[in-house]
């Protein structure tokens, strides 16, 4: 997609460039609101956090900002007093170049671990980008982001008289606990940082933090929101169902955009005693191989589904013989087998995007998340990436 | 290799046959002491356990046994009552041919879920065979019990006047929780049902669950010794030793053997606070689909390793500036990087079995684990596999 004028929200301006951070292709990226905005983040509890991270969870404490740098291709990751040092030394030179509190802005990398920036290029790089700041292009902002993505992720809805853009990237080390690789969204709504906190966090847990491509949780996942306000008052439960679309959109262009995958795999998981016990075994059931390349080789081999419900060994009230599970709408346990079911079943593993339904018959709490399939690409990427 | 009659227990005999149960090659494998045994077993945590799982679970409580049922290609899970009742009768067939008390045998199977045993053929098959028994062949059974293996997995030690052998077989769908694949030993050492437990359990903790091919727990996993005295005591350090280099033989044969595994990772944290926090990062590393790639590229991409230790959340006493991480013997966390060690690491990647070595330095506990790097093998096979 591309947004129009009409559909941008108010009072946002970029900057976008490339600085020669690993290759030619945009790798710096600076959004700024023209006023001060309610905003706020959640960051990836890695132990391994890289400072991008330490730093925007300190700014964005008090539920403010004003602009955000997000550099891709390096992600600033265990470089120990030297990577901090960088960090905080760009900060303050957007915050010079711009004229906004170096406190009020929030940082973001993505890219490969262990290895410093180019800082020399980056400090050149930055002079006088305050004055070349342009009207904000989202869309050029989500492809500067990107790394190994192949498309870029956008999304937009209309609120009111607001408007409220997202943007993200991410294709694998993708099992984001607490938010995503990188996920941004910007508003021109006005509403309160409490309000604003609520929404967007229980967004996320539903969205990104159901996400899984790869089972490794990245040391730089960042989600942050930006509401400037210009707009003026937004319904708040229009604005609560525009962002959980914006996820969901965003969400599943990351599955269908993850290292190698050729599906969409989407597992409910319903009827259980609790919220996290249907999330605990959809992930179980989205992050095994053994299910992921089924669903590659469109083979509805259901059993794997059981062994996955079966791992999940501490959920000691789920009982086998009550559990159902289907492809589609179609069961497949309790074996209730007719001939005419296994052309439809082949059918089924073979669109875009496979639907795995599991009714556990305990309580009434449903999951949902989503992954994507195992193929010879992820393997081919991550086997030459790097180094 | 081969057992030679000086390197087999006394007094064990087996039956090991085709009865077609998926293909032609030997699928039916029973072994037999002459005289009653002490014995153990442990299983999987899988709450899908089929019912072989379950029956043998009940029948070695006692510490007690003379006979092991074990059926290849076809696991026997998820097929509701008629599974149970196949099993059953199947223990009952046995044990009218042999003369065992039903009580006395175990029964093992591995092979495709949700899909009924030929009980006609495997009732046919059993007609007469406790007349066909002959002298014990472990080279046979070893690759009686193999599915999708492509080489069998037995190992042996002399044990004071005594002999202790183990068979085992598993490519994929192993990260076993209490006992893994199938793997099953026997002895004609004598040894209290007390001590063997202690013995037999710490061992496999040790060993078969600190394995992981692909994080996915089978609902088959049984790990069975028969001990039938018939040579008489044995130092009881030295057969705890025998058992352990046995077992560990058999894990390192089945990571080797790992659906498409082209390398071993065994990755060893120490210095941890405690034996569990040691494994669980163990865990994470050796699990992860991006350090399991970078193994495959032969890239000493360490910021996987930085990840995969940053994804163990709760572990909130891991400080990363007190990690060290090391290929081998090489440091390559913090980085203390020579242009000399690019070439060594690289040798490094490209051995057959490349050594992670963390150490968290927080306490005095180590863990060692075992598993496979992931290639395009893998998707190829469990595409394809089944339906």
């Amino acid at each position: 997609m591309s947004l129009t004028a009409s559909s941008t929200p108010q009072g946002f301006s970029t900057f976008i460039t490339n600085l020669g951070i690993r290759d030619t292709t945009e790798d710096f990226v600076f959004l700024r609101s023209d006023v001060p905005c309610v905003a706020d983040g959640v960051f990836t509890q890695s132990l391994f956090a890289g400072p991008s991270v330490t730093i925007s969870r300190q700014n964005l404490q008090n539920g403010q900002a004003q602009g955000i740098i997000i550099i891709s291709k390096n992600a600033n990751v265990a470089n120990g007093a030297v990577g901090t040092a960088d960090a905080e030394e760009i900060i303050q030179l957007v915050a010079q170049e711009t004229g906004i509190a170096a406190e009020n802005l929030a940082i973001a990398s993505t890219g490969v671990i262990g290895r410093r920036y180019p800082i020399e290029k980056i400090r050149a790089g930055l002079v006088g980008m305050g004055q070349k700041l342009t009207s904000a292009d989202f869309d050029l902002a989500a492809r500067g982001i990107m790394t190994t993505d192949t498309v870029s992720k956008i999304a937009a809805r209309q609120v009111g008289n607001a408007q409220l853009v997202g943007i993200a990237k991410g294709v694998g080390m993708i099992e984001p606990n607490m938010a995503t690789m990188l996920a941004f969204f910007f508003t021109d709504a006005a509403i309160s940082v409490n309000t604003l906190r609520q929404i967007f966090r229980s967004t996320i847990d539903k969205t990104f933090n159901c996400l899984s491509i790869d089972t490794d949780t990245s040391t730089s996942d960042s989600a942050v929101i930006l509401a400037n306000g210009l707009a003026g008052e937004v319904p708040e439960a229009e604005f609560a169902g525009a962002l959980q679309e914006i996820a969901h959109e965003l969400v599943l262009k990351i599955a269908r955009d993850g290292e190698g995958a050729t599906k969409v795999i989407e597992v409910t998981v319903d009827s259980a005693a609790n919220y996290a016990q249907a999330k605990r075994v959809a992930k179980a059931i989205v992050n095994s191989p053994l299910v992921k390349t089924a669903v590659y080789g469109a083979d509805p081999n259901w059993g794997r589904v059981a062994m996955a419900i079966g791992k999940c060994e501490d959920e000691r009230d789920i009982n086998p013989d009550q559990v159902v599970i289907r492809f589609d709408e179609v069961q497949v346990y309790p074996n209730t087998f007719q001939a005419e079911n296994l052309e439809k079943l082949k059918e089924i593993m073979s669109q875009e995007k496979v639907n795995i339904h599991v009714s556990l018959n305990i309580g009434a709490d449903v999951a949902t998340v989503w992954g994507c399939d195992l193929t010879e690409g992820y393997v081919e990427i991550n086997g030459k990436y790097s180094t």
